[in-house]
């Protein structure tokens, strides 16, 4: 080997990991707009659309996926392997490499048709389920979710066998997370919280109807969007908008949005659903923009997703400290419509045994 | 030739008909979506969207015009001509063959990075001017202006030789029509309109101040989708949503939106430009969900496009018979603002004029 081949073969490298981020940009950038076409659907598009929107989705989910499984992009990784595996393994490029494998691994066994059915079947089922929610209507539902569930099972049967059906979507939403690997920590879990549990119940149950009087929606919706901006949600990076089921969507680093939904008779439904999706988005806001069109480029498992909105939701927003500040502007919000928002001294059990830590000892 | 041989053919050319739909739909489905993203842009994006937006409006549009160019899509076309010619002229199969193969003859001569430039450009225009334009800041837009010229010189040497260099653009938004036909359309037009210009300069200016008074924003834009709706754009198919600058845009049948801006002081500005779009809506909301996803979905040309907004925005809505409809319900949306807003007699002549059907003679 010559003293000049390690440069030229470096050289290559890195020009391959251009190629490779090129390749992931566009795949990340088709399914930025799936995502923008979701978001459409579910807050501004009127009921006209909704038949063709699903088929526009389905067709670029489809696409994304033809090149998330295209060969070339299979070479492209199998022959940085060995440049990843020379990189320290916590750089972002050695990092890339390896969860590009991994994905790529995964998709190469799922048809493309598979995606497009998938799709059109979820965008179909959103549609059905506003009118069906409202009018509680179960029954117009139940061919959807029957659907769905075969779906989910052909979904399992391109990575057979599996030890458990479930296997194959615990491991998209939580790698290497298997459904044996979760009854075993919930069985640890479980050990820990069962004491916490009946201490809690122990109590006398907490006073909430504070927040189940009747509060006007528009002064609710922007007490929300404050509370979510002076914890950190960014709104030039984001916006909070009406939808029947909150959810947070991430577009790019600079556009990262939430939805929440508005109870008239509770206040906590819009603010806490609020909360929970800026915890989310607030994650996905802190990812450094150098990954962004990247599989690094978003939240790294659906647990560590969840520990960030349940953080800010339970944690914080139920603690005391949190109603001390936010009761006051919470009721200049209101005064428009002419409400004011006490807390009473009532649920203070329920608050102060949170603000000990999770102690699993409870204050009598 | 055998008595089964033309039978066969017919068959032959029907499934390649089915073929050729397929193939311009999933065009249509990425125009769409593209449009989706560039609604999205204009209306409710946040700032820190907008770098990565134009990137990916770009590649959607880069991938539409790869699939518009496909040599297998060309060959389909070519072998569909003389089915195409065999069946009636004005029918819906003949004039999508047609027209698909006119539209494949241009875009083949333009190259998919042109288009991807284009968009980018396009995107960061949009996004300079939102800044520029309440700032009153042309100097910002100058290099903007001189690369979209740039570019639109670019586009027609793609063409060359044309006569003249605007004729590719023209032809774009008129099919076969060019700078030499204009002009001597307009020439024509000039020797009518001459002497009805003249004859309304006669006139006393109308007095049309009772429109410049200050109306609440919120109450204009209401009046303004109520009126859109009125005169039968269909909501359900539609909505309308405040921009920087009116625009109409389609999705697919069921989706055709509107925007329009609110001017304070002016109420003529939300409503004409309201009624402006609704008008171009309501001719895209009119054509047939059978020829949704062809080019044949879509407005004939910007001409006839025009036709329809102007026809609603500038006969009828500046009409006696409009105002006198209208003014009623007007102050029913303004007077949530205490205000109310009346048709003067001193803007009658010019209304009356125009009742006369467009007369070249003015009431003195």
């Amino acid at each position: 080997m010559t003293a000049g081949k390690p440069a030229r073969n470096r050289r290559s490298a890195e020009q391959m990991l251009v190629e490779l981020k090129r390749r992931l940009r566009e795949i990340s950038d088709l399914n930025a707009a799936g995502d923008v076409l979701n978001w459409d659907q579910a807050t501004y598009m009127p009921v006209g659309g909704a038949g063709v929107r699903g088929r526009q989705r389905a067709m670029l989910n489809r696409l994304a996926h033809e090149r998330a499984v295209a060969p070339a992009l299979g070479r492209l990784i199998d022959a940085l392997a060995r440049y990843g595996e020379s990189l320290p393994y916590d750089s972002d490029d050695a990092s890339l490499i390896r969860v590009a494998r991994r994905e790529y691994q995964k998709k190469i066994k799922i048809p493309p048709d598979h995606v497009e059915r998938a799709t059109m079947l979820c965008s179909a089922s959103y549609d059905a389920w506003t009118s069906a929610r409202p009018a509680n209507d179960f029954a117009t539902m139940v061919p959807y979710l029957e659907r769905t569930l075969d779906l989910s099972r052909e979904y399992s049967s391109y990575f057979a066998p599996s030890k458990h059906v479930a296997d194959p979507h615990i491991d998209d939403a939580d790698a290497n997370m298997t459904t044996a690997s979760i009854r075993q920590l919930f069985g640890q879990l479980k050990r820990q919280l069962d004491p916490m549990v009946h201490a809690i119940c122990e109590q006398p149950a907490a006073d909430d109807s504070c927040l189940r009087q009747t509060f006007a929606k528009a002064a609710q919706f922007d007490f929300a969007r404050h509370v979510a901006e002076r914890i950190g949600y960014d709104l030039k990076r984001g916006r909070l908008d009406l939808t029947h089921h909150p959810f947070c969507t991430r577009f790019s680093a600079g556009d990262v949005r939430i939805t929440t939904r508005v109870n008239e008779n509770d206040l906590g439904d819009a603010l806490f659903s609020t909360l929970h999706e800026a915890g989310h988005a607030m994650y996905e806001q802190g990812i450094s923009g150098a990954v962004d069109g990247t599989p690094l480029g978003q939240g790294v498992s659906a647990g560590v997703h969840e520990s960030q909105s349940r953080l800010w939701k339970n944690v914080v927003a139920r603690s005391r400290g949190f109603g001390s500040i936010f009761t006051h502007r919470c009721n200049e919000f209101l005064r428009s419509s002419c409400q004011t928002f006490h807390l009473p001294c009532s649920i203070a059990p329920s608050i102060r045994w949170r603000d000990r830590s999770f102690a699993p000892t409870p204050t009598k």
